[in-house]
């Protein structure tokens, strides 16, 4: 076998390392500044959570007491990889974050929280840290779609690939060289990990998950930055992560369109306040409920006809038993899209157990249909059949769900999801909130990066 | 399928958290101690190394810049996580620390770092440090032996298995209950990472790995503490760590001889400075050249018959270009174990790229031999062929390699081993180190564990 000690660098590695913000489509920049006043919501209502507020207490229990880095919501401040591991917890337990389809992807919680971090402990830019982030969001969905839909059966994608896209925005904010970059690569990958097998027993790792990610990420990034080297060829080497994680990696989707096509702008916001997989279906219900006027006591039977990840992932959900874990309930998130029009925080928060949206989540069943499975995970079709009490049969399909790029939400819709998610966690006043939301919108004016809650 | 929110707690989190010092055998105490001395060594030995020393800067530039816990050769304390990080980073790096052959893992390098970082910063007793450390060692080794021989063809068992070996150190220091280490069982096994690929390009991971084990699993023990759940079946369920990371997994070693088998006492101390999977050779070559007389000018080559994994991990180094790399290069180790009888830190230093070793390095195969790989991983014979310039066919073979448990190293063996590891690394006066050594052979003593060098 042939060694290989100077090996080339990777396209993906030279891209990351690379970036800048001014390379960008003027609709890129936009959509990233839309993708990050949403995360900030995500943060805020789930800083005080408790499986957060319990990573919150290690990390300040284990790093300095105070340092340049802000931990949102607590009013505390800490090293860089401490703040990176209480906000990356924070901002995926709400289920409101971004995702891109077709990855199965969050980068929101994975990426602005480290970038965030390292971004206050150096004074970037606030340009310097939004190409940081897109950096961190090509990356890692592009690691994400490589891995494969078999990774994803097993693996926690936001958790594995999110190792590498935290250590491609810290890395672009230390402005690591592309080699530099790739030992970044290399040390993120060999620490990439997160297991499904948590949401069986609707245990706490999903937050554990985000804070590893971006923990291990960031740790990846300074170390190169030290000349600490990484494996050259992680993603397709014998030894490497598919040889490891996935049976159908794609190493053509590492460079996919690099610099032409912006996955970034690709990446959908969260209407529901549940697992992405329940929302086509949950849209389409809504749809037949409203074209064909049926109310929730009319209802027999829902079919929803989903991909194969849907049933992997939702599958063990039967009788959720945790408002975390019933939103990954098939059945209670339609219950309580049909009774309230909306499946939110509050709702969960209220509902999930209450008799009428068991009622009705025992009438919903998954079933795999073709054509959604095979549009997946490019599209997420959402397609229903309803059963009425009165014998009827009616259909419900959705191509693209509320959220998704072609079916967006608009900047009023955004800053109102992040005041309402912000509201929710109640862990700072309503007009701070509101104060910070119109200073995260200006962040590519911004010189410097300070606390966002200052 | 049946969701399960209440399992019974798995035999090993009962055993990890039961156990208590008093209830071992006398040979598996003094076993405990000879391991706890012999790590020692490795770590002053490689508390300097670069590798370590960027991971050890990053972790004080993250952590507090003082703390109860010691970051040994460096004379500054920290916080448990950072100094557990930096001390497990520099265990293994020297390749001198123990080895348990049936696991293939190695158990010093991610048990004590952070079980000793722990210790000190609660005042645990000797005992109760030790009673810990054994705790880390049962659990590792076993589910090392449960992921198999598949899972190491691609992933580092140190890494992996080792950061649930942290987690129950760590958490039967903290007094997790049963209940609590099995949720701590899951946050460290949905952490378990490290892939092999770094071998190929001589890349740093090794050290990250240990580290990542350590400070990951001393994570999910801290968070369990705290309430923070993990997954009841992260080691067998659908979606657990051998779904993931294993096609050979074997359930039944998780739990095998718990109390009565002590897989702490079937752990090997290491005679040469290199990969473990080079040993049984080197010592079966070195056995060929007593017996027969023959000389290194008299080697016209040697055929080493190996089990699966030495090829896997060991056929990739062909021509080492870092003294690191070169631990893993079979041709490299009997190279030197043959010009100076021993292949230790200061042979490779000095002599792994001089003329004469890479002359004999180039004489040496290896070829997979089926009675060695049938006894693997439960017994490393050591079988070579030898061509002499002569003539001669020669074969040696060594069915206890130096070091394990039937050919062990006596105290004074392990004293001596520690010391000449110590004056290699150079981090502290030989006196210091000296004086430090007989207070470690007196943990099992000591009512408070205070810093090692104070």
């Amino acid at each position: 076998m042939k060694q290989e000690t100077q090996a080339s660098t990777h396209p993906l590695a030279r891209f990351a390392a690379r970036l800048q913000w001014s390379d960008m489509p003027d609709a890129v920049q936009r959509r990233a500044e839309d993708l990050w006043v949403d995360w900030f919501g995500s943060v805020l209502a789930g800083c005080q959570a408790r499986p957060v507020a319990s990573i919150t207490r290690f990390a300040l229990a284990q790093g300095p007491g105070q340092g340049p880095s802000e931990v949102i919501g607590h009013g505390a401040s800490t090293s860089p990889m401490m703040a990176a591991l209480a906000n990356a917890a924070a901002s995926h337990v709400a289920e409101q974050d971004d995702v891109h389809n077709g990855s199965v992807f969050h980068p929101a919680a994975v990426v602005f929280p480290p970038a965030l971090a390292v971004a206050q402990s150096i004074g970037a830019s606030g340009a310097e840290l939004m190409a940081a982030c897109v950096a961190g969001y090509e990356v890692g969905i592009r690691v994400g779609e490589f891995l494969g839909r078999s990774h994803y059966k097993v693996f926690h994608t936001t958790a594995t690939a999110g190792t590498l896209a935290a250590a491609a925005a810290v890395g672009r904010l230390l402005k690591l060289t592309p080699a530099q970059m790739q030992h970044a690569f290399g040390s993120a990958g060999t620490q990439s990990a997160g297991l499904w097998e948590f949401l069986r027993t609707a245990a706490d790792s999903k937050q554990l998950h985000t804070a590893h990610a971006a923990a291990a990420g960031l740790m990846a990034a300074y170390l190169a930055q030290d000349g600490f080297t990484g494996a050259q060829h992680i993603f397709t080497g014998p030894q490497g992560m598919a040889a490891g994680m996935s049976s159908d990696a794609d190493p053509a989707r590492l460079t996919d369109g690099l610099g032409t096509r912006w996955a970034t702008a690709e990446t959908s916001f969260k209407w529901h306040a549940s697992c992405r997989h329940t929302h086509p279906a949950a849209d389409a219900l809504l749809q037949v409920m409203r074209t064909h006027g049926v109310g929730t006591g009319d209802i027999a039977q829902v079919t929803c006809h989903v991909h194969q990840g849907a049933l992997d992932v939702l599958g063990p959900v039967v009788s959720p038993s945790t408002v975390h874990q019933s939103k990954f309930s098939m059945g209670t998130v339609l219950a309580l899209a049909a009774r309230h029009g909306h499946a939110g925080l509050g709702e969960f928060d209220r509902d999930y157990l209450a008799p009428e949206t068991v009622e009705l989540r025992e009438k919903v069943r998954m079933e795999l249909d073709a054509e959604v499975d095979t549009a997946y995970p490019r599209r997420w079709i959402g397609k229903v059949t309803v059963q009425t009490t009165d014998g009827r049969q009616l259909q419900g399909r959705i191509d693209e769900p509320k959220g998704d790029p072609g079916n967006t939400l608009s900047r009023e819709e955004i800053t109102a999801k992040a005041l309402r998610l912000a509201a929710y966690g109640g862990a700072v006043p309503a007009a701070r909130a509101e104060a910070a939301v119109q200073q995260l919108w200006q962040v590519a004016q911004w010189s410097r990066t300070a606390a966002l809650l200052a």
